[in-house]
C-alpha cells in the first residue's frame, strides 16, 4: 500500500503551495518512495481528525498517521533505515533542525507580506473566511498585508541572507551533497514561489543558483508542478 | 611568541563587547592557545592598518596578521591542526558556517536596538563621533535607537528563535558538544550582554539555559570580564 498525504490546495486541486507539505514531498522523493497526495484544504479538518490536530502534512503510511513535517521526517528514516537517509548521522540531523527552525521562524514570518495575501486569491472560497479570520489576527487587514511590495520583497530578501552567504561558498546548505535542511528551505521557498504573481526567487543570487540546483533533483519533478503564474 | 588580537575596548579598557572578538577569543581558548588582548578603539586606525580594513578582531600571530573572525578560525585549525579543532570536518565546518551567517545576518541587526544605544554611552569620548556618524546613517538619530525597550526586547527574542527551538532539544547548537557555531552564537550574544544596562538574557529559556553552560567553559572565564552592570 503506498503512502498517503494529505497535501494543502488552492481553489484549483493542482496548486500545492504549504511549505510543510513540500518539505514532506521532497522528503519522500530522497527517500524514493512512492507516494500519492490528496488535496486538502484549510476546512477538510474531519479528513485528518484522527491526527489529533488541524494541520497538515498529515501522512498516512501502512495505517499509521503522522502529522508535522519534522516528525515525518524522522519517522521515514526510522521506518525505512534502508532507503536514503535525510538525516544519515547525528552532525546532519543537528545541522538540519536549525536550517528547518531557521525557516520556521526566521524566513516563514519574514515571507508572509509577500505570500499571504496571494495565498488568500488563489484558496477555495470555503477556506476564505477562516483563512482571513486567522491570518487577520496576527497580520492586521488582509487587504493592507503586502500592500507594499517592494518592502516585502526586501523583508523576505533579507531574511535570506543566512543562506545567501552560506551558498556563495557551498552548493547545498549541508555542503555538497543536498540533506534535509535543503529540503527544508527549498520547501519553504516553494510557499512564495507557488503563490505570487511574480516569480519572487532572484535567479542571479546564490540562493537563486541554489533554487535551480534543487529544482533540478529527481528529473526536475517540481518545476511540472503548476504555479500561480501558470497558463 | 604569544597571541595578540587587537580587541574593541569602551572607555573602561576592560569593558570588551564586540561579538566578533569575543568569538575569536573563545576560539582561542578552545584551542588552548596564550594570547594577550590591546584594548582597541574604534578611531585607532594606525594600529591595524597593515590588516588593510579597519575592523577588529585582527590577531597577529607569529608575525601573521589575520582579520575576520571567521577567516581567523579558520586559520586557527590550519595553523594549530594538533589543537582541539574548532570545525573538525566538513559537517562541522558547514554547521558553524550557517549559524555564523545567521547570527551576523539576522541575529545581529536584531540586536541592534538594544545594543547600539548603550554601546554609545560606554565608548571612549574620541569614537563618539565617528560612531554617531555610521551608526545614525543606518538607524536613525541615536537617541531614538532603542528607545522603546520593551519592542527592542521582542524584536531580539525573536531573532533567537531557530536556536531556541534547537537548544530544547540539545545541550548545543553543534548537538552534544560546542562546536564554532556555539561560540559565534554565544560571542554575539555577548554584545547585548556586556553593554545592556538590564541583563538582556532569559535564563528561564533553553538559550538561557545554554547561555549558561557556554559561560561555565574553560573555568567561567567570561563571567569574569566587566560588563556595564559590574560595579
Amino acid at each position: 500500500m503506498s503512502i498517503l498525504l494529505h497535501d494543502l490546495a488552492a481553489a484549483n486541486p493542482d496548486l500545492r503551495f504549504s511549505p510543510y507539505c513540500w518539505r514532506t514531498k521532497l522528503a519522500l522523493k530522497h527517500k524514493g518512495l512512492d507516494y500519492e497526495t490528496v488535496p486538502h484544504r484549510f476546512t477538510d479538518r474531519a479528513a485528518i481528525a484522527k491526527s489529533g490536530q488541524s494541520k497538515v502534512p498529515v501522512m498516512v503510511d501502512d495505517g499509521h498517521m503522522v502529522h508535522d513535517s519534522w516528525a515525518i521526517a524522522l519517522y521515514l528514516d526510522e521506518t525505512y533505515p534502508d532507503r536514503p537517509l535525510l538525516m544519515p548521522d547525528a552532525a546532519a540531523r543537528v545541522q538540519a533542525r536549525f536550517i528547518n527552525s531557521w525557516c520556521d521562524w526566521s524566513v516563514i514570518p519574514n515571507t508572509r507580506q509577500l505570500a499571504v495575501p496571494n495565498v488568500f486569491k488563489l484558496i477555495a472560497e470555503e477556506d476564505k473566511a477562516y483563512f482571513r479570520a486567522s491570518r487577520e489576527k496576527a497580520l492586521g487587514p488582509l487587504e493592507q498585508v503586502g500592500s507594499d511590495r517592494a518592502a516585502a520583497m526586501k523583508t523576505f530578501v533579507q531574511s535570506l541572507k543566512p543562506a545567501e552567504v552560506t551558498l556563495a561558498d557551498q552548493a547545498f546548505l549541508h555542503g555538497v551533497k543536498p540533506g534535509y535542511g535543503d529540503f527544508a528551505f527549498f520547501g519553504t521557498l516553494l510557499w512564495p514561489y507557488m503563490v505570487c504573481v511574480e516569480d519572487p526567487i532572484d535567479r542571479e543570487s546564490a540562493v537563486g543558483h541554489w533554487f535551480e540546483r534543487m529544482m533540478a533533483l529527481h528529473g526536475g519533478w517540481v518545476a511540472k508542478a503548476p504555479t500561480a503564474r501558470s497558463p
